[in-house]
């Protein structure tokens, strides 16, 4: 990300793994944003010491409290951005926090389909909507475009589904990252006309709580220079 | 459906639209199934008369009470499913009931997304799951194997969003076929050892109560002869 030069971001779910490394690397990069609002759902957990200890050390980091399944939460959180901002719009949108759950057909529950789809789709439509009005000001300022980057994942290939059924079925996780794509295709059409620019990528398989520190091949870092 | 010989189906959704059409068509195809078992919300409600005229019509058709989102409502009607079939497996399960709702990005709701999702996707996966022993049977004792009809949308296609946005926003339905057509996958490949197959077909734009009336240019019934 060394070229880039974003005037601002949000990353949610970015107090561990991905979105951690996410918010480390816009810090750390030549150029950093402004501001680097580094959203997460317990900001006072010991989970989140080694967020704070890099906020700490980077005044442009601002640590959000985010529950993203909550509207109300959502609400307030984006308030406190757009004061933040003093004005300004937003750059660019990371929806990065995810829950995974390693159904199977046998074991799969309402419940564990509804809990998944809350967090990894309903999460990111709420926030996106919330911040909609911040992007679209971003992309007038920039004389360039905005843009939402939704952290998808190969599991929620279509295609891939023979190739990694038996290792890895996650049923829930899997429905809601196909869902998931599919917002992120509705927020590209929708928001074009705003100058927004909406994708979905897949990161590989990372060494995080999620993907499992031992057996995943990439580091986090590694995971944004491939 | 003329050639088809199928000794026994269940329908979900079947008084009205597309489903009720299923039913119309199996009870009076030339080889008409054994067993055609025609789920619906509600049997005893106005909606349900045409149904029920049929079944009092055709002796092979067993209306069956189902709310496809409530697990017990699911496991009685299994169990009387079972019951009437007397020992014998099931040949085919078409999950069709399902919900729209016009959501555009600005109107969307987190409980609108979750009320679709709850009837489109975890309906047919609880409905699946359940009649999962049934199916299985009946794919052993056909000599052939049993199958899973997912009736999934055009507008859950990700490569058809561009040209259908702007008319059919419906960004609730869309994610929840995106996420159905990936349950579909994974019922094929978790499946496929016990005989059973699992497709998502999209009927085409029917005239329905979902459908609309006056604008959808196929009949339920020509949905089913193209």
């Amino acid at each position: 990300m060394a070229g880039l030069k974003i005037r601002s971001v949000l990353v949610t779910g970015s107090n561990r793994g991905i979105g951690l490394e996410f918010v480390k690397q816009f810090a750390e990069a030549p150029k950093p944003p402004e501001l680097i609002f580094a959203a997460c759902r317990n900001p006072e957990a010991a989970q989140s010491q080694e967020l704070k200890d890099l906020a700490a050390k980077h005044p442009n980091i601002v640590v959000v409290k985010l529950e993203i399944t909550d509207p109300a939460s959502v609400d307030t959180a984006v308030k406190s951005v757009q004061q933040k901002l003093k004005g300004a719009g937003l750059s660019l949108l990371i929806n990065n926090a995810a829950i995974m759950s390693p159904s199977t057909l046998e074991t799969l529950t309402a419940e564990d389909m509804m809990n998944v789809y809350a967090t990894n789709v309903i999460g990111p439509m709420l926030v996106t909507k919330a911040l909609h009005p911040l992007l679209k000001k971003g992309a007038q300022e920039n004389c360039s475009k905005s843009s939402i980057v939704h952290i998808s994942a190969g599991l929620g290939s279509m295609e891939e589904v023979p190739s990694l059924f038996t290792a890895f079925p996650a049923i829930s996780y899997r429905c809601s990252k196909a869902a998931l794509n599919m917002l992120s295709r509705c927020h590209a059409e929708g928001y074009k006309e705003d100058g927004i620019i909406s994708i979905a990528i897949h990161p590989g398989w990372v060494q995080t709580d999620m993907g499992g520190r031992e057996r995943a091949p990439l580091t986090p870092k590694k995971s944004m220079v491939r």
